[in-house]
Protein backbone atom coordinates (compact mmCIF):
# COMPACT_ATOMS: atom_id res chain seq x y z
CA UNK A 1 0.00 0.00 0.00
CA UNK A 2 1.96 3.29 -1.33
CA UNK A 3 0.39 6.65 -0.04
CA UNK A 4 0.21 9.31 -2.59
CA UNK A 5 -1.86 12.05 -0.86
CA UNK A 6 -3.22 12.53 2.21
CA UNK A 7 -5.09 15.17 3.76
CA UNK A 8 -7.47 16.03 6.80
CA UNK A 9 -11.22 16.22 6.30
CA UNK A 10 -14.26 17.51 8.35
CA UNK A 11 -14.14 16.18 12.06
CA UNK A 12 -9.98 15.53 12.23
CA UNK A 13 -11.04 12.94 9.50
CA UNK A 14 -7.88 11.77 7.86
CA UNK A 15 -8.26 10.85 3.86
CA UNK A 16 -5.43 8.97 2.40
CA UNK A 17 -5.65 7.83 -1.58
CA UNK A 18 -2.85 5.08 -2.14
CA UNK A 19 -2.48 2.56 -4.75
CA UNK A 20 -1.77 -0.85 -4.00
CA UNK A 21 -0.03 -1.86 -7.28
CA UNK A 22 -1.91 -0.75 -9.75
CA UNK A 23 -5.71 -0.39 -8.15
CA UNK A 24 -6.04 3.15 -7.13
CA UNK A 25 -7.84 3.02 -3.54
CA UNK A 26 -8.82 5.43 -0.90
CA UNK A 27 -8.46 5.05 3.28
CA UNK A 28 -9.99 7.53 5.69
CA UNK A 29 -9.32 6.89 9.48
CA UNK A 30 -11.31 8.86 12.44
CA UNK A 31 -9.24 10.82 14.87
CA UNK A 32 -10.00 8.21 17.11
CA UNK A 33 -7.52 5.64 15.49
CA UNK A 34 -4.57 4.74 16.80
CA UNK A 35 -2.34 1.65 17.42
CA UNK A 36 -3.41 1.79 21.09
CA UNK A 37 -6.86 1.88 19.79
CA UNK A 38 -7.30 0.40 16.42
CA UNK A 39 -10.23 0.68 14.50
CA UNK A 40 -12.61 -1.73 13.00
CA UNK A 41 -13.00 -0.70 8.97
CA UNK A 42 -15.51 -1.20 6.02
CA UNK A 43 -14.83 -1.88 2.80
CA UNK A 44 -17.26 0.67 0.53
CA UNK A 45 -18.24 -1.03 -2.56
CA UNK A 46 -19.44 1.41 -5.10
CA UNK A 47 -20.21 0.25 -8.99
CA UNK A 48 -16.99 1.57 -10.22
CA UNK A 49 -15.56 5.01 -11.30
CA UNK A 50 -13.75 6.10 -7.81
CA UNK A 51 -13.93 9.66 -9.28
CA UNK A 52 -17.67 10.02 -10.09
CA UNK A 53 -18.69 8.19 -6.77
CA UNK A 54 -15.92 10.21 -4.46
CA UNK A 55 -18.37 12.80 -3.27
CA UNK A 56 -21.03 9.79 -1.93
CA UNK A 57 -17.94 7.48 -0.64
CA UNK A 58 -16.57 10.42 1.13
CA UNK A 59 -20.26 11.04 2.85
CA UNK A 60 -20.53 7.36 3.78
CA UNK A 61 -16.68 7.30 5.26
CA UNK A 62 -17.43 10.31 7.12
CA UNK A 63 -20.40 8.82 8.15
CA UNK A 64 -17.80 5.45 9.35
CA UNK A 65 -15.73 7.89 10.98
CA UNK A 66 -18.20 9.49 13.40
CA UNK A 67 -18.98 5.96 14.35
CA UNK A 68 -15.24 5.54 15.34
CA UNK A 69 -14.51 3.10 11.96
CA UNK A 70 -12.33 3.51 9.12
CA UNK A 71 -13.47 2.83 5.77
CA UNK A 72 -12.07 1.87 2.86
CA UNK A 73 -12.46 1.56 -0.98
CA UNK A 74 -10.33 0.73 -4.18
CA UNK A 75 -11.50 0.90 -7.80
CA UNK A 76 -13.24 -2.36 -9.50
CA UNK A 77 -11.66 -4.05 -12.29
CA UNK A 78 -12.38 -2.19 -15.74
CA UNK A 79 -13.97 1.03 -13.91
CA UNK A 80 -12.41 4.43 -13.15
CA UNK A 81 -8.51 4.44 -14.69
CA UNK A 82 -7.99 0.85 -14.82
CA UNK A 83 -7.64 -0.98 -18.45
CA UNK A 84 -10.73 -1.66 -19.55
CA UNK A 85 -12.17 -5.10 -20.11
CA UNK A 86 -13.44 -6.19 -23.85
CA UNK A 87 -15.50 -8.51 -22.71
CA UNK A 88 -17.16 -6.47 -20.02
CA UNK A 89 -17.71 -3.77 -22.22
CA UNK A 90 -19.32 -5.75 -24.76
CA UNK A 91 -21.93 -7.53 -21.71
CA UNK A 92 -21.98 -3.87 -20.25
CA UNK A 93 -23.65 -2.42 -24.19
CA UNK A 94 -25.56 -6.08 -24.74
CA UNK A 95 -26.95 -4.89 -20.88
CA UNK A 96 -27.96 -1.13 -22.12
CA UNK A 97 -29.49 -1.97 -25.35
CA UNK A 98 -31.57 -4.78 -23.86
CA UNK A 99 -32.33 -2.43 -21.08
CA UNK A 100 -33.45 0.76 -23.50
CA UNK A 101 -35.23 -1.65 -25.96
CA UNK A 102 -37.35 -2.40 -22.75
CA UNK A 103 -36.71 -6.19 -23.29
CA UNK A 104 -36.00 -8.27 -20.15
CA UNK A 105 -32.34 -8.57 -18.83
CA UNK A 106 -31.11 -12.22 -20.10
CA UNK A 107 -29.15 -14.06 -17.17
CA UNK A 108 -26.31 -15.03 -19.54
CA UNK A 109 -25.79 -11.08 -19.96
CA UNK A 110 -25.58 -10.61 -16.10
CA UNK A 111 -23.26 -13.47 -15.91
CA UNK A 112 -21.34 -12.52 -18.44
CA UNK A 113 -20.96 -8.81 -17.42
CA UNK A 114 -20.64 -9.59 -13.34
CA UNK A 115 -19.43 -13.27 -12.82
CA UNK A 116 -16.05 -11.83 -13.76
CA UNK A 117 -15.62 -8.51 -12.32
CA UNK A 118 -16.50 -10.45 -9.00
CA UNK A 119 -13.55 -13.50 -9.95
CA UNK A 120 -11.19 -10.09 -10.31
CA UNK A 121 -12.59 -7.73 -7.61
CA UNK A 122 -12.98 -10.06 -4.58
CA UNK A 123 -9.30 -11.39 -4.91
CA UNK A 124 -7.71 -7.34 -4.82
CA UNK A 125 -10.41 -6.49 -2.02
CA UNK A 126 -8.99 -9.58 0.22
CA UNK A 127 -5.32 -8.08 -0.78
CA UNK A 128 -5.91 -4.49 0.19
CA UNK A 129 -7.46 -5.99 3.37
CA UNK A 130 -4.51 -7.52 4.32
CA UNK A 131 -2.77 -3.88 3.74
CA UNK A 132 -5.29 -2.57 5.82
CA UNK A 133 -5.28 -5.05 8.54
CA UNK A 134 -1.18 -4.11 8.97
CA UNK A 135 -1.44 -1.03 9.34
CA UNK A 136 -1.48 -0.27 13.37
CA UNK A 137 -4.46 2.12 13.41
CA UNK A 138 -6.50 -0.47 12.03
CA UNK A 139 -8.19 -3.41 13.61
CA UNK A 140 -10.78 -5.80 12.82
CA UNK A 141 -13.85 -6.43 12.86
CA UNK A 142 -14.43 -5.90 9.32
CA UNK A 143 -17.29 -4.74 7.75
CA UNK A 144 -18.84 -4.55 3.91
CA UNK A 145 -21.00 -2.03 2.54
CA UNK A 146 -22.70 -1.39 -0.53
CA UNK A 147 -22.38 -2.96 -3.57
CA UNK A 148 -21.88 -4.34 -6.38
CA UNK A 149 -24.59 -7.31 -4.27
CA UNK A 150 -22.45 -10.33 -6.24
CA UNK A 151 -19.54 -8.88 -4.72
CA UNK A 152 -20.53 -8.30 -1.13
CA UNK A 153 -22.20 -12.06 -1.75
CA UNK A 154 -18.82 -13.30 -2.57
CA UNK A 155 -16.87 -11.55 0.23
CA UNK A 156 -19.49 -12.27 2.52
CA UNK A 157 -18.73 -16.07 2.47
CA UNK A 158 -14.96 -16.35 1.67
CA UNK A 159 -13.64 -13.70 3.65
CA UNK A 160 -13.97 -15.12 7.38
CA UNK A 161 -12.40 -11.93 8.59
CA UNK A 162 -15.94 -9.92 7.35
CA UNK A 163 -18.02 -10.05 10.54
CA UNK A 164 -21.43 -7.79 8.61
CA UNK A 165 -22.29 -6.88 5.47
CA UNK A 166 -24.65 -4.15 4.34
CA UNK A 167 -25.41 -4.95 0.98
CA UNK A 168 -27.47 -2.58 -1.42
CA UNK A 169 -29.70 -4.25 -4.20
CA UNK A 170 -29.34 -2.30 -6.53
CA UNK A 171 -26.62 -4.47 -9.14
CA UNK A 172 -27.80 -7.50 -11.51
CA UNK A 173 -27.50 -10.43 -9.84
CA UNK A 174 -25.91 -13.54 -11.83
CA UNK A 175 -27.98 -16.89 -10.87
CA UNK A 176 -24.48 -18.50 -8.65
CA UNK A 177 -25.02 -15.40 -6.61
CA UNK A 178 -28.14 -17.37 -5.34
CA UNK A 179 -26.14 -20.62 -4.50
CA UNK A 180 -23.65 -18.55 -2.84
CA UNK A 181 -26.33 -16.55 -1.11
CA UNK A 182 -27.66 -19.42 0.74
CA UNK A 183 -24.14 -20.55 1.89
CA UNK A 184 -23.68 -17.15 3.77
CA UNK A 185 -24.24 -16.97 7.60
CA UNK A 186 -22.86 -13.40 8.30
CA UNK A 187 -25.44 -10.39 9.72
CA UNK A 188 -26.83 -9.21 6.54
CA UNK A 189 -28.32 -5.44 6.36
CA UNK A 190 -29.96 -5.22 2.68
CA UNK A 191 -31.25 -2.04 1.54
CA UNK A 192 -33.80 -2.15 -1.14
CA UNK A 193 -34.87 1.03 -3.39
CA UNK A 194 -38.56 -0.29 -4.17
CA UNK A 195 -38.56 1.86 -7.49
CA UNK A 196 -34.78 1.15 -8.76
CA UNK A 197 -35.06 1.57 -12.35
CA UNK A 198 -31.93 -0.52 -12.94
CA UNK A 199 -32.87 -3.27 -10.69
CA UNK A 200 -35.87 -6.32 -10.96
CA UNK A 201 -37.26 -5.98 -7.18
CA UNK A 202 -38.69 -9.48 -7.14
CA UNK A 203 -35.06 -10.96 -7.83
CA UNK A 204 -33.57 -8.34 -4.74
CA UNK A 205 -36.83 -10.32 -3.05
CA UNK A 206 -35.80 -13.08 -3.98
CA UNK A 207 -31.88 -12.79 -3.04
CA UNK A 208 -32.94 -11.93 0.70
CA UNK A 209 -35.19 -15.07 1.12
CA UNK A 210 -32.12 -16.94 -0.02
CA UNK A 211 -29.38 -15.88 2.24
CA UNK A 212 -28.53 -17.89 5.51
CA UNK A 213 -28.00 -16.09 7.56
CA UNK A 214 -29.97 -15.88 11.19
CA UNK A 215 -29.79 -12.37 11.29
CA UNK A 216 -30.55 -10.41 8.19
CA UNK A 217 -32.87 -7.31 7.57
CA UNK A 218 -34.57 -5.49 4.47
CA UNK A 219 -34.90 -1.95 4.66
CA UNK A 220 -37.46 -1.00 1.12
CA UNK A 221 -37.71 2.66 0.97
CA UNK A 222 -39.47 4.46 -1.91
CA UNK A 223 -37.48 6.32 -4.71
CA UNK A 224 -34.97 5.17 -7.40
CA UNK A 225 -31.33 3.75 -7.40
CA UNK A 226 -29.53 6.69 -6.07
CA UNK A 227 -32.73 8.14 -3.50
CA UNK A 228 -31.65 6.65 -0.51
CA UNK A 229 -33.20 8.57 2.07
CA UNK A 230 -30.92 9.82 4.73
CA UNK A 231 -32.94 7.93 7.54
CA UNK A 232 -32.00 4.64 5.76
CA UNK A 233 -28.57 5.79 6.08
CA UNK A 234 -28.74 5.98 9.64
CA UNK A 235 -30.34 2.58 9.83
CA UNK A 236 -27.11 0.96 8.22
CA UNK A 237 -25.15 2.93 10.38
CA UNK A 238 -26.04 1.68 13.45
CA UNK A 239 -26.21 -1.80 11.62
CA UNK A 240 -22.56 -1.85 11.69
CA UNK A 241 -22.29 -0.02 15.33
CA UNK A 242 -24.56 -3.21 16.53
CA UNK A 243 -22.09 -5.80 14.98
CA UNK A 244 -18.67 -3.97 14.75
CA UNK A 245 -18.19 -3.06 18.17
CA UNK B 1 -62.78 8.82 29.64
CA UNK B 2 -62.92 7.30 33.69
CA UNK B 3 -59.93 6.69 35.02
CA UNK B 4 -60.35 3.53 37.67
CA UNK B 5 -56.64 3.02 38.60
CA UNK B 6 -53.31 4.82 38.37
CA UNK B 7 -49.95 4.06 39.55
CA UNK B 8 -46.24 5.34 38.49
CA UNK B 9 -44.06 2.60 36.38
CA UNK B 10 -40.47 2.60 35.42
CA UNK B 11 -38.82 6.24 34.66
CA UNK B 12 -42.15 7.98 36.36
CA UNK B 13 -44.14 7.03 33.46
CA UNK B 14 -47.82 7.34 34.85
CA UNK B 15 -49.89 4.68 33.44
CA UNK B 16 -53.86 5.06 34.22
CA UNK B 17 -56.57 2.21 33.13
CA UNK B 18 -59.84 4.17 32.18
CA UNK B 19 -62.97 2.83 30.67
CA UNK B 20 -64.46 4.94 27.73
CA UNK B 21 -68.14 3.63 28.03
CA UNK B 22 -68.16 0.27 28.11
CA UNK B 23 -64.40 0.02 26.74
CA UNK B 24 -61.81 -0.69 28.93
CA UNK B 25 -57.91 0.92 28.16
CA UNK B 26 -54.99 2.23 29.14
CA UNK B 27 -52.75 5.28 29.12
CA UNK B 28 -49.38 5.56 29.90
CA UNK B 29 -47.81 9.21 30.40
CA UNK B 30 -43.96 10.33 30.55
CA UNK B 31 -43.03 12.39 33.30
CA UNK B 32 -42.32 15.35 30.57
CA UNK B 33 -45.80 15.41 29.63
CA UNK B 34 -47.82 18.62 31.49
CA UNK B 35 -50.39 21.39 30.37
CA UNK B 36 -47.53 23.90 29.11
CA UNK B 37 -46.00 20.69 27.09
CA UNK B 38 -48.93 18.86 26.25
CA UNK B 39 -47.19 15.48 24.38
CA UNK B 40 -47.61 13.96 21.25
CA UNK B 41 -50.02 10.37 21.58
CA UNK B 42 -49.40 7.01 19.95
CA UNK B 43 -52.27 4.57 19.86
CA UNK B 44 -51.05 1.22 20.55
CA UNK B 45 -52.83 -1.44 18.25
CA UNK B 46 -52.97 -5.14 19.14
CA UNK B 47 -54.98 -7.97 17.81
CA UNK B 48 -57.18 -8.37 20.87
CA UNK B 49 -57.11 -8.95 24.61
CA UNK B 50 -55.68 -6.70 26.41
CA UNK B 51 -54.42 -8.39 29.63
CA UNK B 52 -52.46 -11.08 27.65
CA UNK B 53 -51.15 -8.06 25.35
CA UNK B 54 -50.47 -6.17 28.74
CA UNK B 55 -46.16 -7.08 28.78
CA UNK B 56 -45.67 -6.14 25.56
CA UNK B 57 -48.10 -3.39 25.73
CA UNK B 58 -46.45 -1.54 28.46
CA UNK B 59 -42.69 -2.00 27.22
CA UNK B 60 -43.58 -0.48 23.21
CA UNK B 61 -45.46 2.11 25.41
CA UNK B 62 -42.44 2.73 27.93
CA UNK B 63 -40.36 3.04 24.72
CA UNK B 64 -42.63 6.02 23.99
CA UNK B 65 -42.33 7.67 26.93
CA UNK B 66 -38.51 7.79 26.20
CA UNK B 67 -38.92 9.53 23.23
CA UNK B 68 -42.08 11.95 25.25
CA UNK B 69 -44.52 10.72 23.85
CA UNK B 70 -47.90 9.42 25.38
CA UNK B 71 -49.43 6.03 24.59
CA UNK B 72 -52.38 4.94 24.96
CA UNK B 73 -54.19 1.59 23.81
CA UNK B 74 -58.10 -0.02 24.06
CA UNK B 75 -59.37 -3.33 23.85
CA UNK B 76 -60.61 -4.81 20.50
CA UNK B 77 -64.56 -5.05 20.35
CA UNK B 78 -64.94 -8.62 20.70
CA UNK B 79 -62.22 -9.35 22.92
CA UNK B 80 -61.38 -9.71 26.34
CA UNK B 81 -64.31 -8.70 28.42
CA UNK B 82 -65.69 -7.61 25.97
CA UNK B 83 -68.86 -9.47 24.61
CA UNK B 84 -68.21 -11.84 21.64
CA UNK B 85 -69.90 -11.23 18.30
CA UNK B 86 -71.10 -14.63 17.08
CA UNK B 87 -70.59 -14.37 13.37
CA UNK B 88 -66.64 -13.22 14.15
CA UNK B 89 -66.58 -16.07 16.49
CA UNK B 90 -67.52 -18.42 13.54
CA UNK B 91 -65.48 -16.47 11.10
CA UNK B 92 -62.83 -17.03 13.47
CA UNK B 93 -63.14 -20.79 13.95
CA UNK B 94 -63.50 -21.09 10.03
CA UNK B 95 -60.22 -19.35 9.60
CA UNK B 96 -58.15 -22.16 12.36
CA UNK B 97 -59.85 -24.79 10.62
CA UNK B 98 -58.24 -23.61 7.40
CA UNK B 99 -55.08 -22.85 9.01
CA UNK B 100 -54.69 -26.40 10.76
CA UNK B 101 -55.81 -28.29 7.76
CA UNK B 102 -53.04 -26.38 5.68
CA UNK B 103 -55.60 -24.76 3.39
CA UNK B 104 -55.31 -21.35 1.84
CA UNK B 105 -57.38 -19.15 3.66
CA UNK B 106 -60.52 -17.56 1.50
CA UNK B 107 -60.93 -14.00 1.37
CA UNK B 108 -64.51 -14.20 2.06
CA UNK B 109 -63.10 -15.87 5.55
CA UNK B 110 -60.58 -12.82 6.02
CA UNK B 111 -63.14 -10.29 4.69
CA UNK B 112 -65.73 -11.41 7.62
CA UNK B 113 -63.44 -11.69 10.59
CA UNK B 114 -61.42 -8.24 9.91
CA UNK B 115 -64.16 -6.27 8.24
CA UNK B 116 -66.69 -5.97 11.03
CA UNK B 117 -63.76 -5.56 13.12
CA UNK B 118 -62.46 -2.77 11.74
CA UNK B 119 -66.16 -1.04 11.12
CA UNK B 120 -67.05 -1.33 14.76
CA UNK B 121 -63.05 -0.53 16.21
CA UNK B 122 -62.36 2.81 13.86
CA UNK B 123 -64.86 4.62 15.12
CA UNK B 124 -64.17 3.87 18.77
CA UNK B 125 -60.49 4.81 18.24
CA UNK B 126 -61.20 7.74 16.88
CA UNK B 127 -63.86 8.46 19.95
CA UNK B 128 -60.68 7.50 22.64
CA UNK B 129 -57.94 9.91 20.42
CA UNK B 130 -60.64 12.70 21.19
CA UNK B 131 -61.03 11.92 25.01
CA UNK B 132 -57.16 11.46 25.00
CA UNK B 133 -56.85 15.00 22.98
CA UNK B 134 -59.55 16.47 25.41
CA UNK B 135 -56.29 15.96 28.35
CA UNK B 136 -53.92 18.86 29.57
CA UNK B 137 -50.72 16.72 29.14
CA UNK B 138 -51.56 15.17 25.71
CA UNK B 139 -51.25 17.11 22.33
CA UNK B 140 -50.86 16.12 18.65
CA UNK B 141 -49.18 15.28 16.59
CA UNK B 142 -50.67 11.41 16.83
CA UNK B 143 -49.72 8.45 15.41
CA UNK B 144 -50.87 4.69 15.20
CA UNK B 145 -48.62 1.39 15.89
CA UNK B 146 -48.89 -2.02 15.53
CA UNK B 147 -52.21 -4.25 14.38
CA UNK B 148 -54.39 -5.15 13.40
CA UNK B 149 -52.95 -3.67 10.20
CA UNK B 150 -56.75 -3.23 8.53
CA UNK B 151 -57.86 -1.21 11.55
CA UNK B 152 -54.41 0.51 11.23
CA UNK B 153 -55.05 1.48 7.16
CA UNK B 154 -58.49 2.59 7.91
CA UNK B 155 -57.68 4.96 10.94
CA UNK B 156 -54.38 6.24 8.06
CA UNK B 157 -57.32 6.66 5.95
CA UNK B 158 -59.92 8.61 7.72
CA UNK B 159 -58.48 10.26 10.81
CA UNK B 160 -56.78 13.42 9.99
CA UNK B 161 -55.29 13.49 13.31
CA UNK B 162 -52.79 10.94 12.98
CA UNK B 163 -49.77 12.23 11.57
CA UNK B 164 -47.55 9.09 11.05
CA UNK B 165 -48.51 4.75 11.00
CA UNK B 166 -45.84 2.26 12.35
CA UNK B 167 -47.78 -0.64 10.81
CA UNK B 168 -47.44 -4.46 11.62
CA UNK B 169 -47.92 -6.57 8.55
CA UNK B 170 -49.04 -9.64 10.86
CA UNK B 171 -52.40 -10.27 10.23
CA UNK B 172 -54.89 -11.08 7.58
CA UNK B 173 -55.95 -8.39 4.88
CA UNK B 174 -58.86 -7.95 3.79
CA UNK B 175 -59.65 -7.46 0.06
CA UNK B 176 -60.88 -3.34 0.25
CA UNK B 177 -57.95 -2.80 2.47
CA UNK B 178 -55.56 -2.55 -0.26
CA UNK B 179 -58.46 -0.07 -2.24
CA UNK B 180 -58.05 2.01 0.91
CA UNK B 181 -54.39 1.61 1.32
CA UNK B 182 -53.80 3.02 -2.64
CA UNK B 183 -55.56 6.58 -1.07
CA UNK B 184 -53.43 6.70 2.26
CA UNK B 185 -50.56 9.27 2.00
CA UNK B 186 -49.25 10.09 5.60
CA UNK B 187 -45.72 8.23 6.58
CA UNK B 188 -45.68 4.72 6.87
CA UNK B 189 -43.37 2.34 8.21
CA UNK B 190 -44.20 -1.27 8.06
CA UNK B 191 -42.87 -3.80 9.90
CA UNK B 192 -43.04 -7.69 8.58
CA UNK B 193 -41.51 -10.75 10.13
CA UNK B 194 -40.25 -12.81 7.30
CA UNK B 195 -41.35 -16.18 8.76
CA UNK B 196 -44.74 -15.18 9.90
CA UNK B 197 -46.66 -18.31 10.14
CA UNK B 198 -49.55 -16.40 10.38
CA UNK B 199 -49.21 -13.75 7.69
CA UNK B 200 -49.29 -14.26 4.02
CA UNK B 201 -45.43 -12.47 2.86
CA UNK B 202 -46.85 -11.78 -0.14
CA UNK B 203 -49.95 -10.21 0.79
CA UNK B 204 -47.64 -8.21 3.00
CA UNK B 205 -45.27 -7.17 0.23
CA UNK B 206 -48.51 -6.22 -2.21
CA UNK B 207 -50.09 -3.84 0.70
CA UNK B 208 -46.70 -2.19 1.07
CA UNK B 209 -46.94 -1.52 -2.49
CA UNK B 210 -50.03 -0.50 -2.91
CA UNK B 211 -49.82 2.20 -0.46
CA UNK B 212 -50.05 5.52 -1.79
CA UNK B 213 -47.77 7.44 0.87
CA UNK B 214 -44.48 9.17 -0.72
CA UNK B 215 -42.88 8.10 2.81
CA UNK B 216 -42.94 4.58 3.61
CA UNK B 217 -40.46 2.18 4.81
CA UNK B 218 -40.57 -1.77 5.13
CA UNK B 219 -38.29 -3.44 7.70
CA UNK B 220 -38.41 -6.97 7.18
CA UNK B 221 -36.43 -9.40 9.75
CA UNK B 222 -36.07 -13.04 10.55
CA UNK B 223 -38.54 -14.95 12.83
CA UNK B 224 -42.11 -15.44 13.57
CA UNK B 225 -44.81 -13.39 14.66
CA UNK B 226 -43.74 -12.42 17.98
CA UNK B 227 -39.85 -12.26 17.24
CA UNK B 228 -39.29 -9.38 16.42
CA UNK B 229 -35.94 -8.25 17.22
CA UNK B 230 -34.98 -5.06 19.71
CA UNK B 231 -33.31 -3.27 16.63
CA UNK B 232 -36.50 -3.11 15.16
CA UNK B 233 -38.39 -1.71 17.81
CA UNK B 234 -35.84 0.86 17.91
CA UNK B 235 -35.79 1.58 14.28
CA UNK B 236 -39.90 2.22 14.61
CA UNK B 237 -39.22 4.18 17.54
CA UNK B 238 -37.19 6.25 15.62
CA UNK B 239 -39.47 6.72 12.70
CA UNK B 240 -42.28 8.24 15.27
CA UNK B 241 -39.90 10.58 16.12
CA UNK B 242 -38.68 11.80 12.77
CA UNK B 243 -42.49 12.42 12.20
CA UNK B 244 -44.32 13.15 15.97
CA UNK B 245 -41.47 15.87 17.09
Amino acid sequence: MHVIAERLIDDGVLEREFTLGEIPGVLWTPPSASASAPAPVILLGHPGGLNGMYPRLAGRARQCAANGFAAATIELPGSGDRPRSVDAEQARADLRRAVAAGEPVDGEIVDRLVLPLVEKAVPEWRTTLDALLSLPEIGGPVGYSGGVIAIGVRLALVEPRIAAAGLFAGSFVPRATFDEARQVTIPLHVLLQWDDEGNDRQMALDLFDAFGSEEKTLHANMGGHTGVPRFAGDDAARFFVRHLR
